[in-house]
């Protein structure tokens, strides 16, 4: 514990979640599902994805922006293929359910895809492809979110931070898992400078009238986060491209709210007054390794891989290569001996959350 | 016609680079189909990947390093997904016809994926998923390519450019066409600035020490591209784990060479002397527009889709916002009019390519 955070036992913290879900109605093994997608957050150092969204479920639960008991369907499906809607549940038992889906077909057809809409925000998006490893697939996840990012050369919020994830097992490595937003950087980020009071770097954001800022509070209030790569010289077409990909298979192609239109995760801010879907959209996919390769032999390769990249010679002063989900491990390594480090700005509002409902504070 | 480029009839490029494949005994019908590839390349303003690149393929041919008569085979399959054997031919050959396999799968079971191995450089990633929309398939490639760019914080080139590509149908409106390399950008790039004298910006290249450098030379003497984001502030890290993404559904997924051991698409450049595969490796995909929703309502919601993003404000003295496939779309109908501008180096080369193969060079 320090001045900035309470130090919280995972246990603690996926209790809470649970009891907060099971509370408003969430069948007790739906909730326990929900709390365990964002206890991957906080387990893994993600910080702006786990127990920081809890009060912004709640209060979507409690005010009945989410159907807390919903009757999940395909709506459309061709062999490995399908469009799911959601009935407006929560994405943190939505998306697990509909991976398991994706998972299910890969291993009757090779590969599984399940486009989903009416759905709401699911967590973070490496959760999904991570539950793929088990059983010899290669997974996927992309989802769309509240537009917070300007396409290319525009001055506008029409996209989300769209992340895509993907995970790959290895045999004796530990799997190669990524999972990134395709904007420069998450408004996570931004909140933090702000409070801070610090100045952002250079290509994050744009103020409202479209000029390049480096104050925080200027994008915060009007302004847009920047596509990945940012600026032409950078290619920020191609974080825009990336964006647009992850819009249409997530919510285009499964009928969802896409661009401006996609349904804020948050209770101040209305949803657009025109709808063009239901809810947000998210895109699963699983490839069967065992139609491609022997699956030993694959990851005996992806060994070799992550072997190999490791070896690269680091930039003067820089710190070693990395392998995609190393960062999320060493967090992973720390945070289950030593607990959750929770902003006590979040701890505040967990402890709203306890008196409203009346349980206990999670403490260590 | 200008001082640095000759301009050429685009029916006269293909019918160059189809005697030249034939040349070397690649069957009539698969020359057609590699200079399609690479016409698709020079018609709509790829510079880099088009009739430039003739004399590498070329040299690869005349050396015997390419199979002008691959047996293209499935050696494993499982429903929607295969892994197929390139046989080492020509990547413009066996690129379509891998494709062609997804896409077939792809009508039979929903979606279709094809890791291909013993390949070789392809021509555009953007002309697979294209090849796609006609049948109201949404398409997809990936291919690794030869190491030019260093992982996030390395010094050394470990990954290639490796870029993925995606297309969408529309209905009135043109398709959305989305083809990224993954590096901040081209090697092509790097080599303008340096036959202009200009410095590069920051961001895109490392010398051989792994400093930052503006000086195309050192890039080009031993240096590396970076990925896309480029630095940390930048979010480099997230063009590194495209980069990786590509790399292993490309390569290790297939059995191909992967990372710094992709083949070089060069002539004078030895591949490494560890092999860790066969060829390098592309990756393709097709998802069934049937399978999750009216095909016509899609396309009409595309359309929406992009009537929606045509209309944000552009920044401040910045173009308007395009979407992807808008520049190709321009430089298309500016080039079937007038000619193909081809840089007089490259022109040099075709000249050389003509007096061995004892062939009319092609003039406008």
């Amino acid at each position: 514990m320090n001045n900035s955070s309470v130090l919280i036992r995972p246990e603690s913290l996926r209790q809470f979640s649970t009891q907060v879900f099971e509370f408003f109605g969430v069948p007790a093994e739906d909730a326990v599902l929900a709390a365990d997608v964002l206890a991957y957050s906080d387990e893994h150092g993600i910080d702006s994805h786990g127990i920081a969204r809890l009060k912004t479920y709640f209060d979507l639960l409690r005010s009945k922006r989410i159907n807390p008991v919903p009757r999940i369907s395909i709506v459309r499906e061709k062999g490995s293929v399908a469009t799911i809607d959601g009935d407006n549940g929560l994405g943190l038992v939505v998306g697990p359910k509909c991976m398991l889906t994706a998972m299910e077909r890969a291993k009757v057809f090779g590969s599984g895809w399940v486009s989903v809409c009416n759905t709401n925000h699911y967590g973070a998006a490496g959760y999904y492809p991570v539950m793929a490893l088990q059983q010899n697939l290669i997974g996927l996840s992309m989802t769309n979110t509240t537009a917070g990012v300007a396409p290319f050369n525009g001055s506008e919020k029409m996209l989300g931070t769209n992340p895509v994830a993907i995970a790959f097992p290895g045999f004796r490595e530990p799997p190669v898992i990524i999972d990134l937003a395709s904007s420069a950087v998450s408004y996570g980020k931004v909140e933090i400078a702000q409070r801070k009071g610090e100045a952002m770097p250079d290509g994050w954001c744009i103020d409202r009238e479209g000029h390049p800022t480096n104050d925080p509070t200027e994008m915060i209030e009007g302004g847009a986060l920047l596509p990945l790569g940012s600026i032409a010289e950078g290619s920020g077409h191609k974080g825009y491209c990336l964006a647009v990909m992850v819009d249409i298979l997530s919510a285009v192609l499964s009928g969802a709210n896409w661009g401006p239109y996609a349904i804020p995760f948050a209770i101040h801010v209305a949803p657009s007054s025109k709808l063009v879907g239901k809810g947000i959209g998210h895109f699963f996919g699983a490839l069967d390794i065992e139609g491609f390769r022997d699956p030993v032999e694959f990851k005996k390769e992806v060994d070799e891989w992550v072997a190999t990249m490791r070896r690269t010679k680091a930039q003067p002063g820089k710190p070693p290569v990395l392998i995609p989900g190393d960062p999320e491990r060493e967090a992973y390594r720390l945070r289950m001996e030593e607990g959750i480090p929770v902003d006590r700005s979040v701890f505040a509002s967990l402890q709203s959350i306890a008196a409203y409902i009346g349980i206990e504070l999670p403490v260590s």
